[in-house]
Protein backbone atom coordinates (compact mmCIF):
# COMPACT_ATOMS: atom_id res chain seq x y z
CA UNK A 1 0.00 0.00 0.00
CA UNK A 2 2.75 2.21 -0.68
CA UNK A 3 2.47 3.72 -4.07
CA UNK A 4 0.18 6.35 -5.22
CA UNK A 5 -3.27 6.00 -5.87
CA UNK A 6 -5.83 8.34 -7.93
CA UNK A 7 -9.39 8.79 -6.17
CA UNK A 8 -12.21 7.52 -7.75
CA UNK A 9 -14.93 10.28 -6.43
CA UNK A 10 -17.94 8.10 -5.33
CA UNK A 11 -21.74 8.90 -7.09
CA UNK A 12 -22.74 11.62 -3.79
CA UNK A 13 -20.72 14.25 -2.80
CA UNK A 14 -20.35 15.84 0.46
CA UNK A 15 -23.94 17.91 0.29
CA UNK A 16 -25.80 14.27 1.36
CA UNK A 17 -23.53 13.07 3.57
CA UNK A 18 -26.18 14.40 6.46
CA UNK A 19 -28.72 12.35 5.29
CA UNK A 20 -26.72 9.10 3.86
CA UNK A 21 -23.47 6.87 4.86
CA UNK A 22 -21.05 7.51 1.90
CA UNK A 23 -18.66 5.25 0.58
CA UNK A 24 -15.16 6.75 -0.86
CA UNK A 25 -13.80 4.42 -2.80
CA UNK A 26 -9.99 4.87 -3.66
CA UNK A 27 -9.41 2.05 -6.03
CA UNK A 28 -5.23 2.30 -6.91
CA UNK A 29 -3.51 1.28 -9.83
CA UNK A 30 -0.21 -0.95 -9.15
CA UNK A 31 -1.60 -3.28 -6.22
CA UNK A 32 1.22 -5.65 -5.27
CA UNK A 33 0.85 -8.98 -5.55
CA UNK A 34 -2.41 -10.02 -3.44
CA UNK A 35 -3.25 -6.71 -2.22
CA UNK A 36 -6.68 -6.21 -1.58
CA UNK A 37 -8.68 -3.22 -2.85
CA UNK A 38 -9.26 -0.85 0.14
CA UNK A 39 -12.29 1.31 0.64
CA UNK A 40 -12.74 3.76 3.40
CA UNK A 41 -16.87 4.72 4.35
CA UNK A 42 -17.53 7.42 6.14
CA UNK A 43 -20.72 6.86 8.35
CA UNK A 44 -22.46 9.79 8.80
CA UNK A 45 -24.81 9.43 12.38
CA UNK A 46 -27.55 6.80 11.88
CA UNK A 47 -29.19 4.67 13.98
CA UNK A 48 -29.93 0.41 14.13
CA UNK A 49 -33.41 -1.16 15.28
CA UNK A 50 -35.13 -3.96 16.48
CA UNK A 51 -37.76 -4.74 14.83
CA UNK A 52 -39.63 -4.28 17.55
CA UNK A 53 -38.96 -0.43 17.75
CA UNK A 54 -39.11 -0.47 13.85
CA UNK A 55 -42.84 -1.39 14.36
CA UNK A 56 -43.45 0.95 16.79
CA UNK A 57 -41.40 4.32 15.11
CA UNK A 58 -43.53 3.27 11.57
CA UNK A 59 -46.58 1.78 12.38
CA UNK A 60 -48.01 -1.92 13.26
CA UNK A 61 -46.50 -4.62 10.73
CA UNK A 62 -43.96 -2.05 9.40
CA UNK A 63 -40.37 -3.21 8.16
CA UNK A 64 -37.44 -1.35 6.47
CA UNK A 65 -37.53 0.05 2.90
CA UNK A 66 -33.57 -0.52 1.49
CA UNK A 67 -32.96 2.36 -0.51
CA UNK A 68 -29.68 2.04 -1.08
CA UNK A 69 -26.58 -1.27 -0.37
CA UNK A 70 -23.82 -0.43 1.66
CA UNK A 71 -20.52 -1.72 0.52
CA UNK A 72 -20.72 -4.96 2.88
CA UNK A 73 -23.46 -7.25 1.36
CA UNK A 74 -26.73 -7.50 2.98
CA UNK A 75 -26.57 -3.99 4.35
CA UNK A 76 -28.44 -1.01 3.44
CA UNK A 77 -28.91 2.41 4.26
CA UNK A 78 -33.49 2.33 4.80
CA UNK A 79 -35.52 4.95 3.82
CA UNK A 80 -36.96 5.50 7.04
CA UNK A 81 -35.45 8.13 9.33
CA UNK A 82 -36.11 9.21 12.71
CA UNK A 83 -35.63 11.86 15.40
CA UNK A 84 -33.02 11.60 18.28
CA UNK A 85 -34.00 13.83 20.69
CA UNK A 86 -30.80 14.61 23.67
CA UNK A 87 -31.76 14.83 27.57
CA UNK A 88 -32.05 18.82 27.05
CA UNK A 89 -34.64 18.36 24.75
CA UNK A 90 -32.40 19.24 21.50
CA UNK A 91 -32.46 17.26 18.61
CA UNK A 92 -30.82 15.84 15.63
CA UNK A 93 -34.31 15.61 13.05
CA UNK A 94 -33.50 13.32 10.73
CA UNK A 95 -30.90 10.39 11.37
CA UNK A 96 -31.17 7.64 8.88
CA UNK A 97 -31.86 3.94 9.83
CA UNK A 98 -29.53 0.91 8.32
CA UNK A 99 -31.05 -2.43 8.21
CA UNK A 100 -31.08 -5.20 8.50
CA UNK A 101 -33.01 -4.67 12.01
CA UNK A 102 -30.76 -6.06 15.00
CA UNK A 103 -31.44 -7.63 18.39
CA UNK A 104 -30.82 -4.15 19.84
CA UNK A 105 -31.56 -0.55 19.02
CA UNK A 106 -28.30 1.71 19.10
CA UNK A 107 -27.48 5.04 17.75
CA UNK A 108 -24.05 5.64 16.57
CA UNK A 109 -23.51 9.59 16.52
CA UNK A 110 -19.89 11.69 15.91
CA UNK A 111 -18.86 14.32 18.80
CA UNK A 112 -19.92 17.07 16.34
CA UNK A 113 -23.51 15.82 17.13
CA UNK A 114 -23.26 14.63 20.74
CA UNK A 115 -21.93 18.02 21.52
CA UNK A 116 -25.09 19.57 19.78
CA UNK A 117 -27.15 17.17 21.36
CA UNK A 118 -26.08 17.60 24.82
CA UNK A 119 -24.66 13.69 25.13
CA UNK A 120 -21.16 12.98 26.25
CA UNK A 121 -20.70 9.98 23.77
CA UNK A 122 -18.97 7.01 25.11
CA UNK A 123 -16.32 5.29 22.33
CA UNK A 124 -17.48 2.08 22.25
CA UNK A 125 -17.19 -0.94 19.51
CA UNK A 126 -20.86 -1.68 18.00
CA UNK A 127 -23.01 -3.84 20.09
CA UNK A 128 -20.97 -3.25 23.25
CA UNK A 129 -23.60 -0.50 24.68
CA UNK A 130 -23.94 -1.87 28.52
CA UNK A 131 -23.94 1.35 30.33
CA UNK A 132 -23.91 3.89 27.31
CA UNK A 133 -26.15 7.09 27.50
CA UNK A 134 -29.92 6.82 25.92
CA UNK A 135 -31.68 8.89 24.09
CA UNK A 136 -35.58 9.68 22.87
CA UNK A 137 -36.27 8.21 19.06
CA UNK A 138 -39.98 9.77 17.87
CA UNK A 139 -41.08 8.28 14.01
CA UNK A 140 -44.62 9.18 11.95
CA UNK A 141 -46.13 6.70 14.22
CA UNK A 142 -44.46 6.45 17.88
CA UNK A 143 -42.01 7.25 20.15
CA UNK A 144 -39.11 4.71 21.65
CA UNK A 145 -37.20 5.32 25.06
CA UNK A 146 -33.89 3.83 25.06
CA UNK A 147 -32.32 3.69 28.12
CA UNK A 148 -28.94 2.88 26.49
CA UNK A 149 -27.15 2.49 22.95
CA UNK A 150 -26.44 5.79 22.04
CA UNK A 151 -22.37 5.83 21.51
CA UNK A 152 -19.54 6.83 19.10
CA UNK A 153 -18.57 4.03 17.11
CA UNK A 154 -14.74 2.91 17.51
CA UNK A 155 -13.30 3.32 14.12
CA UNK A 156 -12.93 0.01 12.84
CA UNK A 157 -11.73 -2.08 9.41
CA UNK A 158 -14.05 -4.80 8.49
CA UNK A 159 -11.99 -7.32 6.68
CA UNK A 160 -11.98 -11.50 5.68
CA UNK A 161 -8.94 -13.92 6.86
CA UNK A 162 -7.36 -13.55 3.89
CA UNK A 163 -6.99 -9.70 4.29
CA UNK A 164 -5.77 -10.79 7.42
CA UNK A 165 -3.05 -12.74 6.48
CA UNK A 166 -2.42 -10.07 4.11
CA UNK A 167 -1.77 -7.49 6.66
CA UNK A 168 -0.52 -10.06 9.41
CA UNK A 169 -3.03 -9.12 11.53
CA UNK A 170 -5.63 -11.29 13.70
CA UNK A 171 -9.73 -10.32 15.00
CA UNK A 172 -9.08 -7.82 17.55
CA UNK A 173 -5.90 -6.47 16.66
CA UNK A 174 -5.15 -2.68 15.71
CA UNK A 175 -3.79 -1.40 12.50
CA UNK A 176 -3.27 2.68 11.47
CA UNK A 177 -4.70 4.12 8.82
CA UNK A 178 -2.83 6.93 6.78
CA UNK A 179 -5.18 9.24 4.88
CA UNK A 180 -2.67 11.89 2.41
CA UNK A 181 -5.09 15.03 1.88
CA UNK A 182 -4.69 18.55 1.88
CA UNK A 183 -5.09 17.93 5.63
CA UNK A 184 -3.27 14.53 6.24
CA UNK A 185 -3.60 12.61 9.11
CA UNK A 186 -2.74 8.85 10.86
CA UNK A 187 -5.59 7.62 12.23
CA UNK A 188 -3.96 4.81 14.74
CA UNK A 189 -6.05 1.91 16.56
CA UNK A 190 -8.51 0.57 14.19
CA UNK A 191 -9.57 -1.85 15.91
CA UNK A 192 -9.75 -4.85 13.50
CA UNK A 193 -12.93 -6.72 12.40
CA UNK A 194 -12.10 -10.30 10.88
CA UNK A 195 -14.39 -12.92 9.93
CA UNK A 196 -14.91 -15.28 7.21
CA UNK A 197 -17.09 -13.06 4.52
CA UNK A 198 -16.57 -9.29 4.88
CA UNK A 199 -14.99 -7.71 2.70
CA UNK A 200 -11.80 -4.91 3.20
CA UNK A 201 -13.69 -1.75 4.37
CA UNK A 202 -12.54 1.13 6.86
CA UNK A 203 -15.23 2.94 8.48
CA UNK A 204 -14.71 5.84 10.16
CA UNK A 205 -16.93 8.63 11.62
CA UNK A 206 -18.11 12.18 10.26
CA UNK A 207 -15.81 13.80 12.40
CA UNK A 208 -12.66 11.71 10.71
CA UNK A 209 -13.52 11.82 7.30
CA UNK A 210 -13.63 15.87 7.24
CA UNK A 211 -10.86 16.28 9.70
CA UNK A 212 -9.34 14.50 7.02
CA UNK A 213 -10.57 16.19 4.10
CA UNK A 214 -11.13 11.74 2.71
CA UNK A 215 -12.82 13.20 -0.22
CA UNK A 216 -10.12 15.34 -1.58
CA UNK A 217 -7.68 12.50 -0.59
CA UNK A 218 -4.98 11.46 -2.58
CA UNK A 219 -3.53 8.00 -1.38
CA UNK A 220 -4.96 5.77 1.44
CA UNK A 221 -2.64 3.27 3.75
CA UNK A 222 -3.95 0.78 5.78
CA UNK A 223 -0.99 -0.09 8.03
CA UNK A 224 0.19 -2.83 10.77
CA UNK A 225 1.30 -0.52 14.01
CA UNK B 1 7.78 15.20 24.83
CA UNK B 2 7.97 11.65 25.08
CA UNK B 3 7.06 11.67 27.83
CA UNK B 4 3.81 10.79 29.88
CA UNK B 5 1.60 13.62 30.76
CA UNK B 6 -1.22 13.99 32.87
CA UNK B 7 -3.75 16.31 31.57
CA UNK B 8 -5.66 19.71 33.12
CA UNK B 9 -8.62 20.11 31.91
CA UNK B 10 -9.58 23.84 30.82
CA UNK B 11 -12.62 25.38 32.93
CA UNK B 12 -14.77 25.21 29.72
CA UNK B 13 -16.63 21.70 29.19
CA UNK B 14 -17.51 19.86 25.81
CA UNK B 15 -20.96 21.51 26.14
CA UNK B 16 -19.95 25.06 25.44
CA UNK B 17 -17.72 24.04 22.34
CA UNK B 18 -20.24 25.45 19.74
CA UNK B 19 -19.83 29.16 21.59
CA UNK B 20 -16.44 29.99 22.31
CA UNK B 21 -13.33 29.16 21.32
CA UNK B 22 -11.51 26.10 23.72
CA UNK B 23 -8.40 25.89 25.09
CA UNK B 24 -6.94 22.56 26.26
CA UNK B 25 -3.65 22.62 28.08
CA UNK B 26 -2.25 19.71 28.39
CA UNK B 27 0.41 20.35 31.53
CA UNK B 28 3.15 17.70 31.40
CA UNK B 29 5.45 16.93 34.38
CA UNK B 30 8.98 16.48 33.54
CA UNK B 31 9.82 18.55 30.85
CA UNK B 32 13.09 18.12 28.88
CA UNK B 33 15.88 20.40 29.35
CA UNK B 34 14.44 23.68 27.60
CA UNK B 35 10.76 21.85 26.31
CA UNK B 36 8.39 24.26 25.91
CA UNK B 37 4.76 23.75 27.53
CA UNK B 38 2.71 22.58 24.75
CA UNK B 39 -0.80 24.04 24.74
CA UNK B 40 -4.13 22.75 22.21
CA UNK B 41 -6.79 24.71 21.26
CA UNK B 42 -9.54 23.78 19.50
CA UNK B 43 -10.80 26.80 17.80
CA UNK B 44 -14.79 26.26 16.77
CA UNK B 45 -16.16 28.35 14.30
CA UNK B 46 -15.88 31.96 14.53
CA UNK B 47 -15.32 35.25 12.31
CA UNK B 48 -12.83 38.00 12.35
CA UNK B 49 -14.11 41.64 11.72
CA UNK B 50 -12.80 44.82 10.11
CA UNK B 51 -13.85 48.21 11.91
CA UNK B 52 -16.28 48.53 9.07
CA UNK B 53 -18.06 45.53 9.29
CA UNK B 54 -18.71 45.50 12.98
CA UNK B 55 -20.05 49.24 12.52
CA UNK B 56 -22.47 48.15 10.12
CA UNK B 57 -23.43 44.40 12.44
CA UNK B 58 -24.22 45.93 15.66
CA UNK B 59 -24.17 50.39 15.38
CA UNK B 60 -22.23 52.93 14.50
CA UNK B 61 -19.48 53.77 16.58
CA UNK B 62 -19.80 50.38 18.24
CA UNK B 63 -16.35 48.67 19.17
CA UNK B 64 -16.18 45.09 19.78
CA UNK B 65 -16.93 43.97 24.32
CA UNK B 66 -14.04 41.66 25.26
CA UNK B 67 -15.58 38.31 27.17
CA UNK B 68 -12.32 36.27 27.12
CA UNK B 69 -9.00 36.51 26.79
CA UNK B 70 -7.51 33.77 24.13
CA UNK B 71 -4.46 32.14 25.29
CA UNK B 72 -1.62 34.44 22.70
CA UNK B 73 -1.88 37.58 24.37
CA UNK B 74 -3.78 40.49 23.33
CA UNK B 75 -6.28 38.44 21.46
CA UNK B 76 -10.39 37.50 22.93
CA UNK B 77 -12.87 36.08 22.50
CA UNK B 78 -16.19 38.97 21.84
CA UNK B 79 -19.22 38.94 23.62
CA UNK B 80 -20.37 39.40 20.10
CA UNK B 81 -22.05 36.69 17.59
CA UNK B 82 -22.99 37.47 13.50
CA UNK B 83 -25.22 35.00 11.66
CA UNK B 84 -23.43 33.30 8.79
CA UNK B 85 -26.06 32.82 6.03
CA UNK B 86 -24.77 30.07 3.20
CA UNK B 87 -25.94 29.98 -0.54
CA UNK B 88 -28.73 28.26 0.25
CA UNK B 89 -30.18 29.73 2.87
CA UNK B 90 -28.59 27.89 5.26
CA UNK B 91 -27.69 29.44 8.64
CA UNK B 92 -25.16 28.90 11.87
CA UNK B 93 -27.38 31.63 14.12
CA UNK B 94 -24.52 32.36 16.65
CA UNK B 95 -20.83 32.17 15.48
CA UNK B 96 -18.49 34.32 18.07
CA UNK B 97 -16.54 37.25 16.40
CA UNK B 98 -12.85 37.42 17.74
CA UNK B 99 -11.16 40.43 18.49
CA UNK B 100 -9.17 42.56 17.91
CA UNK B 101 -10.85 43.59 14.36
CA UNK B 102 -8.31 43.27 11.09
CA UNK B 103 -8.07 44.70 7.56
CA UNK B 104 -10.24 42.27 6.32
CA UNK B 105 -13.37 39.86 7.33
CA UNK B 106 -12.95 36.64 7.67
CA UNK B 107 -15.18 33.27 8.46
CA UNK B 108 -13.26 30.13 9.81
CA UNK B 109 -15.66 27.19 10.11
CA UNK B 110 -15.28 23.28 10.06
CA UNK B 111 -15.92 21.02 7.29
CA UNK B 112 -18.88 19.83 9.24
CA UNK B 113 -20.46 23.48 9.36
CA UNK B 114 -19.49 23.74 5.96
CA UNK B 115 -21.39 20.72 4.81
CA UNK B 116 -24.37 22.08 7.16
CA UNK B 117 -24.15 25.41 5.40
CA UNK B 118 -23.64 24.11 1.82
CA UNK B 119 -20.08 25.71 1.24
CA UNK B 120 -17.60 23.66 -0.04
CA UNK B 121 -14.50 24.66 2.34
CA UNK B 122 -11.08 25.47 0.91
CA UNK B 123 -8.20 24.97 3.33
CA UNK B 124 -6.08 28.28 3.39
CA UNK B 125 -3.84 29.72 6.19
CA UNK B 126 -5.31 32.75 7.96
CA UNK B 127 -5.60 35.92 6.00
CA UNK B 128 -5.35 33.95 2.37
CA UNK B 129 -8.79 34.13 1.34
CA UNK B 130 -8.23 35.63 -1.87
CA UNK B 131 -10.83 33.46 -4.14
CA UNK B 132 -12.63 31.86 -1.83
CA UNK B 133 -16.45 31.27 -1.16
CA UNK B 134 -18.32 34.44 0.21
CA UNK B 135 -21.17 34.68 2.59
CA UNK B 136 -23.90 36.83 3.96
CA UNK B 137 -23.45 37.69 8.13
CA UNK B 138 -26.10 38.93 9.39
CA UNK B 139 -25.59 41.65 12.95
CA UNK B 140 -28.65 42.97 15.00
CA UNK B 141 -27.54 46.32 13.24
CA UNK B 142 -26.97 45.36 9.81
CA UNK B 143 -26.01 42.81 7.11
CA UNK B 144 -22.73 42.70 5.37
CA UNK B 145 -22.18 40.36 1.96
CA UNK B 146 -18.82 39.17 2.31
CA UNK B 147 -17.47 38.12 -1.48
CA UNK B 148 -15.00 35.80 -0.11
CA UNK B 149 -13.25 35.13 3.42
CA UNK B 150 -14.99 31.68 4.51
CA UNK B 151 -12.39 28.97 4.66
CA UNK B 152 -11.37 25.91 6.89
CA UNK B 153 -8.26 27.35 8.70
CA UNK B 154 -5.04 24.88 7.62
CA UNK B 155 -4.05 23.19 10.58
CA UNK B 156 -1.03 25.36 12.50
CA UNK B 157 1.12 25.87 15.58
CA UNK B 158 2.04 29.30 16.89
CA UNK B 159 5.54 29.76 18.22
CA UNK B 160 8.21 31.98 18.81
CA UNK B 161 12.09 31.74 18.10
CA UNK B 162 12.90 30.53 20.68
CA UNK B 163 10.86 27.61 20.14
CA UNK B 164 11.59 26.91 16.83
CA UNK B 165 14.93 26.55 17.57
CA UNK B 166 14.20 24.25 20.19
CA UNK B 167 12.13 21.79 17.36
CA UNK B 168 15.05 22.81 14.99
CA UNK B 169 12.29 24.49 12.52
CA UNK B 170 11.95 27.84 10.72
CA UNK B 171 8.64 29.79 9.93
CA UNK B 172 6.80 28.12 7.30
CA UNK B 173 7.80 24.29 7.99
CA UNK B 174 5.66 21.32 8.74
CA UNK B 175 5.09 19.35 11.86
CA UNK B 176 3.01 16.89 13.38
CA UNK B 177 1.00 16.61 16.10
CA UNK B 178 0.60 13.07 18.01
CA UNK B 179 -2.57 12.88 20.09
CA UNK B 180 -2.61 9.62 22.37
CA UNK B 181 -6.63 8.99 23.57
CA UNK B 182 -9.37 6.37 23.37
CA UNK B 183 -9.16 8.78 19.07
CA UNK B 184 -5.59 8.25 18.83
CA UNK B 185 -4.41 10.28 15.93
CA UNK B 186 -1.24 12.08 14.19
CA UNK B 187 -2.04 15.36 12.64
CA UNK B 188 0.66 15.64 10.13
CA UNK B 189 1.69 18.61 7.67
CA UNK B 190 1.05 21.11 10.67
CA UNK B 191 1.87 25.18 9.82
CA UNK B 192 4.47 26.37 11.42
CA UNK B 193 3.93 29.85 11.98
CA UNK B 194 7.09 31.23 14.12
CA UNK B 195 7.73 34.99 15.31
CA UNK B 196 9.09 36.62 18.04
CA UNK B 197 6.67 36.56 20.13
CA UNK B 198 4.08 33.83 20.28
CA UNK B 199 3.22 31.46 22.83
CA UNK B 200 3.60 28.03 21.65
CA UNK B 201 0.28 26.73 20.36
CA UNK B 202 -1.16 24.71 17.99
CA UNK B 203 -4.78 25.48 16.55
CA UNK B 204 -6.90 22.54 15.58
CA UNK B 205 -10.72 22.71 14.30
CA UNK B 206 -13.62 21.34 16.00
CA UNK B 207 -13.59 18.51 13.72
CA UNK B 208 -10.10 17.98 14.22
CA UNK B 209 -10.57 17.90 17.99
CA UNK B 210 -13.06 15.83 18.54
CA UNK B 211 -11.83 13.53 15.64
CA UNK B 212 -8.93 12.75 18.58
CA UNK B 213 -11.32 13.04 21.16
CA UNK B 214 -8.91 15.88 22.35
CA UNK B 215 -11.02 16.71 25.82
CA UNK B 216 -9.18 13.18 26.94
CA UNK B 217 -6.05 12.96 25.35
CA UNK B 218 -3.54 11.66 28.06
CA UNK B 219 -0.48 12.83 26.35
CA UNK B 220 0.32 15.13 23.01
CA UNK B 221 3.68 15.30 21.00
CA UNK B 222 4.44 18.12 18.50
CA UNK B 223 7.47 16.36 16.34
CA UNK B 224 9.64 17.65 13.29
CA UNK B 225 8.70 15.20 10.32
Amino acid sequence: MSIAAPVSRGALDRKTIERIVREIVLKRGGLRDGEPELVVSISARHCHLTDEHVEILFGPGRTLTPMKDLYQDGFYAAKETVMVVGPRRRMLPEVRVLGPTRPYSQVELAFTDGISLGIDLPVRASGKISGTPGCVLVGPAGVVELKEGVIRAERHVHMNMQHAAFYGVKNGDRMSLRIDSSCAVVYRDLLVRADETSKLEVHLDTDEGNAADLDHATKVELLKQ
